[in-house]
C-alpha cells in the first residue's frame, strides 16, 4: 500500500467536499466513526454530517499547507495529519487548522474515516 | 477502558520525560514504532530516541493546552492529539506545536507509542 498516495487522495478529495457539497462528506463516514471537534465528541456518521453542516458558516476555503501519514499497524489503517488554513467569507485572516484523520479499509478497497480530531490553533 | 484517563496520564508522562530525561523516552517506542517530526521520518525505538536527543535545544519545556482522544479501532488503541507551546531556552516566544500519538496495549497492561506526528504551528 503506499500510504502517501491513499493520504493525498484523500486529503484532496476530503476538502473539496468539505468546501463544495459538505452534505457529500457523509459516504466518507461509518456507523463506529468519531470525530472531536474543538473538543466537542460526536459518533456516527449521520451524527458528524449533521454536525458539519451545521457549523455557522456555509461558504469556507480549506488551503492545506502540510500532511504528514503514517500506517496505523496490522489491520490496514492510515494515520493523515494536516495542518491548513480555512478561511470564511467576511474574514479578514483565515484561521490556522490542524487535524488529523485514522483512515480504515472497507470490502470495497476504499478507505473510510473511523477517527477525525480537529482543533483550530489559536494565536 | 478509560480513554480519556490513559490519554492524559501519556501526555503528562510523555512531556515530562522530555522535559527532564529526554532519553527516557526510548522505554516509551518500540521497534515498529514510526516518527515524523517535522516531516521527517524514523523508525524503531533506538532511532527515534537518537532523534529526539540530537535535537538542537538541551533545555525546554512544553506547556499543554488541549488533549483530544479516541479510541483507534478494536485493537485497543488510543489516538491522542495534543496542541500546546514549547519554550526553548533563550527564546522570548514558544513556540506553538501539534503532535498526535497513537498508542497500543502492550501484554503487560501498559501502552506504547505505534505511531507519533509532529509539527509546529507556523503563524
Amino acid at each position: 500500500m503506499d500510504v502517501d498516495a491513499v493520504a493525498r487522495a484523500f486529503v484532496e478529495h476530503y476538502y473539496r467536499t468539505f468546501d463544495t457539497n459538505r452534505a457529500g462528506l457523509a459516504g466518507l463516514y461509518q456507523d463506529n466513526s468519531m470525530l472531536s471537534f474543538e473538543g466537542a465528541k460526536t459518533q456516527g456518521a449521520a451524527a458528524i454530517t449533521a454536525k458539519l453542516t451545521g457549523l455557522p458558516f456555509q461558504q469556507c476555503q480549506h488551503n492545506i499547507s502540510t500532511i504528514d501519514c503514517q500506517p496505523s499497524g496490522p489491520a490496514g489503517g492510515v494515520l493523515v495529519f494536516v495542518s491548513g488554513s480555512l478561511q470564511l467569507p467576511g474574514e479578514q485572516h483565515a484561521l490556522k487548522f490542524s487535524q488529523m484523520f485514522h483512515l480504515m479499509p472497507t470490502p470495497q478497497a476504499s478507505f473510510y474515516v473511523l477517527n477525525d480530531i480537529f482543533r483550530l490553533n489559536y494565536a
